[in-house]
């Protein structure tokens, strides 16, 4: 396989984003059309390419403004992509704000499906700025012309979150439990339809959650012979999940 | 495989940098004696681990406080790890210092043998503050409890660079040109004893840079169906480096 198949590379191609697109009558948001307009000077005619981040990147051309809103003609799909396998990843959430983002930014150009940012016992943070993060995930879609946006879930209790997220799941951990490797590990759900890691907070996860973890047969792995900070072992789990599941 | 064996995991190790270690006689720097001293309030007999960041991490314990240097009494090998491969890469400069500090950070955590900064045909900056930068290496090294210091050179122009390390080499870029996977082209490299992977600046290698590469039978390569910012490709290939080479 060679990529760029879809010649993704053209070097100016704008991505605009679009929050639940409809084919038919497609207008920028605000933010989107003052982008286009007043820092790219696009004008009637110009080619753009717009996605919701649902799997699809589509080329259209601008037909109008109406009250300072782009208007979009026919939109053609330029490039599709959906998943293999839903990846989805619960990480604790951490002391930093600009650590979670920067992880927020890295795991959408990387790919990922769904983040669930965890309350753990051993967090001392208990929520995050979803407008921002979400701002953040947008950023990022567009700057590495990725089609699908994570969805991002508002916090949630660790515990609540394995009881309903136990099946082809793992968690990392660093602990001195019996692990296994990634590699071996998820070789076993090389044919579930979506895969689910768990990360833990700084100060890892309480010996009490990797227990609750383990009654529900959640498997215990490593990502590194090293400590990975939160976000760098968050980083590494969206690429190796990519690489064994989506490539 | 079960990690950590080396009981690497003892919660409140504590990590101290030495550069260029005497078993001999060891002493801590100016500024990890003031860590060790003031910061964790550590004193005589107390259990210290130190490494140069050349392939072991020693344990040892405090024996003395002189001229406000604390001196370390016998060091034993607490852990060893050298890498099966030399893994090396080359990376575009980029505009922002806090990007390219944050590889730098990933890049020692996930392990990495040897990082040149390259000046390439796209870079606007064309230097980087080396001694900031080896801060953030030893601060990571101690963080992530890696055995292994990444070695940083002076920043180095591309075509220079290439000239001494197209042997084993890959190059990742994001032109309309034939490229391989990271996968299938890393697979003739099996038997090497190093691996040079290059990473380019934001603007990507000029085709001049590709076409040099290619001279000099470097293979082509993508990472990811999407477009990568130099940082977060810089750290994508560390990974896939450790993972096929080192694990």
């Amino acid at each position: 396989m060679i990529f760029p198949k879809e010649g993704l590379n053209e070097q100016n191609m704008t991505l605009f984003f679009v929050n639940k697109i409809n084919v038919d009558n497609c207008i920028l948001s605000d933010t989107e059309s003052r982008h286009c307009l007043k820092v790219l000077r696009k004008k009637n005619g110009d080619k753009v390419y717009v996605t919701d981040g649902l799997g699809i990147i589509y080329v259209s051309k601008i037909v109008g403004v109406q009250k300072q809103l782009v208007q979009l003609g026919d939109l053609k799909i330029f490039k599709k992509k959906t998943k293999k396998v839903k990846t989805k990843i619960g990480i604790g959430i951490i002391k930093s704000n600009t650590r979670f983002n920067w992880f927020l930014e890295k795991a959408t150009e990387i790919g990922v499906s769904e983040i669930t940012p965890l309350i753990c016992e051993n967090s001392e943070k208990k929520n995050i700025n979803i407008t921002r993060a979400k701002k953040v995930l947008i950023s990022a879609l567009k700057q590495s012309k990725n089609t699908t946006i994570p969805k991002l879930n508002e916090p949630m209790n660790f515990f609540d979150y394995i009881n309903i997220n136990h099946k082809s799941s793992i968690i990392a951990h660093c602990h001195n439990l019996e692990k296994f490797s990634f590699e071996e590990t998820v070789n076993r759900f090389k044919k579930s339809s979506e895969i689910n890691i768990l990360i833990g907070p700084e100060g890892d996860f309480s010996i009490k959650e990797i227990e609750e973890s383990k009654r529900l047969k959640m498997k215990s792995i490593y990502l590194s012979e090293n400590i990975l900070r939160t976000e760098t072992a968050g980083i590494v789990s969206c690429q190796l999940l990519e690489l064994f599941f989506n490539s």
